[in-house]
């Protein structure tokens, strides 16, 4: 993965409004309890983007991730087909990544688009899904074959 | 709780028309596992209407449902202040209810809202957060005085 | 749901017993983050105890409660069927509740049995699955009668 | 990573011992939904072996993988330290791979111990942590210093 100092998206939108988009949509964050704010821009197939924030949660493992929040959101209004999403967070000496929970749940609208791990300066790091969860289980291998018939005892 | 044959909610929606919405919304589920759809309706505190679908994944537990989208989605546009939601499920002989996780996460903003858990005919079960989740765990709860200082050991 | 300043459970361990072995539980409690401590002390039809503490997370939504953790390992030990469960935390002034998700996933096992909300003083509440979770989703829910087949589209 | 036709631990157990375990953990899963057994076999920093399986929910995200449960289970008898952990399930042409949820959870306990991906006849494929979730974010992060205070607006 490589530093791009300065690039042009496919559809218009530059990797810099993306990651730009995504350090507005942190501004939303509840996260009383970390105070970690994380945000996400996405770009659909079609150009249009989603932003979100993570949610978070008195219980704690109730809570959501900005870059789920964002894909949900897009899937809510009928998209599930994407290009790149990008996440910004607070951390100054770090590339934002996305937690596996994450990782799972962009893999699952497949597995080869693009991943922006920026910082507050809107410098980043382009990974696609493939590297951030290689090895991946994934919608295909729930109906391949098994070993055994599972006996109906529940 | 009660059947409401025909009311008018206070920011000129419907109870009626925030289940519609929810309706509509349930068209959006991505729901390939357990083809059970389900859609909800967020009322804000200023009258704007916030809607979302489950999203399921082939790790199961890290799907979402309608509910916790929704909120989600209101969160990432500056909300925080809810008056009601509706959720809209498949299922004919059976108001749909939302499970313990969505209630945990409405609770977070709130327990005298009202949830209208409705059947695809449009009829309804009215309720409110502190009677779906009784003596609740909340944000003021972790703030709360312990028994004791927790070593630091981690 | 009532005090029981002392009684005495029908399997040979006592309410005061069970409570206990919570406690005690929570001791192992990894908590990085939140510094709030909980345990839970499950008892089994068989009069089996088991026992678990909650486990964070530095993604906090993948944490995992006290309740679940114990409810799991019984599961991984061949056991579907429990008798009552007992929580405890560090607060003094307040009985521990558990959150929505945990009652949902006590809920799966059934909804007659005994919750014990306790404070460190060893006194406590007790409320069963359905005072704590009305009118719940569960696992008959997912095969009723749907209003129209899914398209599979998917 | 490398297949191993066979191997010895370090503990006196070997990795085909350890992938026997996760095989007979499998028999305990709880899975009604989605009917995909998954077991686990997690081997501590002293030798102790702990084992799991997955535990679902009728809200199928509030479910349980095998791997969390197994470490989970270790936890809350106090071990925090681990040298490796097995994977099965009943997929006959494929080596079972963790979810990114687990992946996130074996993470939070080190970077460097071992997976082994395994098939029902017992071939495997070993991985480490850091080949699975690679540029991950774990508990160091959050201390981390950031771009500026959040202002408690909560
Ligand atoms: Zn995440
Ligand atoms: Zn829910
Ligand atoms: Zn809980
Ligand atoms: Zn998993």
């Amino acid at each position: 993965w490589l530093h791009h100092p300065a690039s042009v998206h496919q559809d218009g939108i530059t990797v810099e409004g993306l990651i730009r988009r995504s350090l507005e949509a942190k501004e939303f964050a509840y996260c009383p309890y970390s105070r970690f704010r994380v945000g996400a821009a996405l770009l659909a197939h079609d150009g249009k983007v989603f932003t979100g924030c993570n949610v978070e949660n008195a219980c704690y493992n109730l809570g959501m991730c900005a870059e789920r929040n964002t894909i949900c959101k897009a899937v809510s209004e009928g998209y599930r087909s994407f290009k790149a999403v990008a996440i910004a967070s607070d951390l100054i000496d770090q590339f934002i990544s996305p937690c596996g929970g994450c990782r799972q749940f962009m893999r699952e609208f497949g597995t080869s688009w693009d991943v922006y791990l920026s910082k507050p300066d809107g410098s980043y790091v382009e990974m696609n899904i493939s590297e951030l969860l290689p090895v991946s289980f994934g919608p295909e291998d729930l109906s391949m074959k098994k070993v055994l018939k599972i006996p109906n005892k529940y």
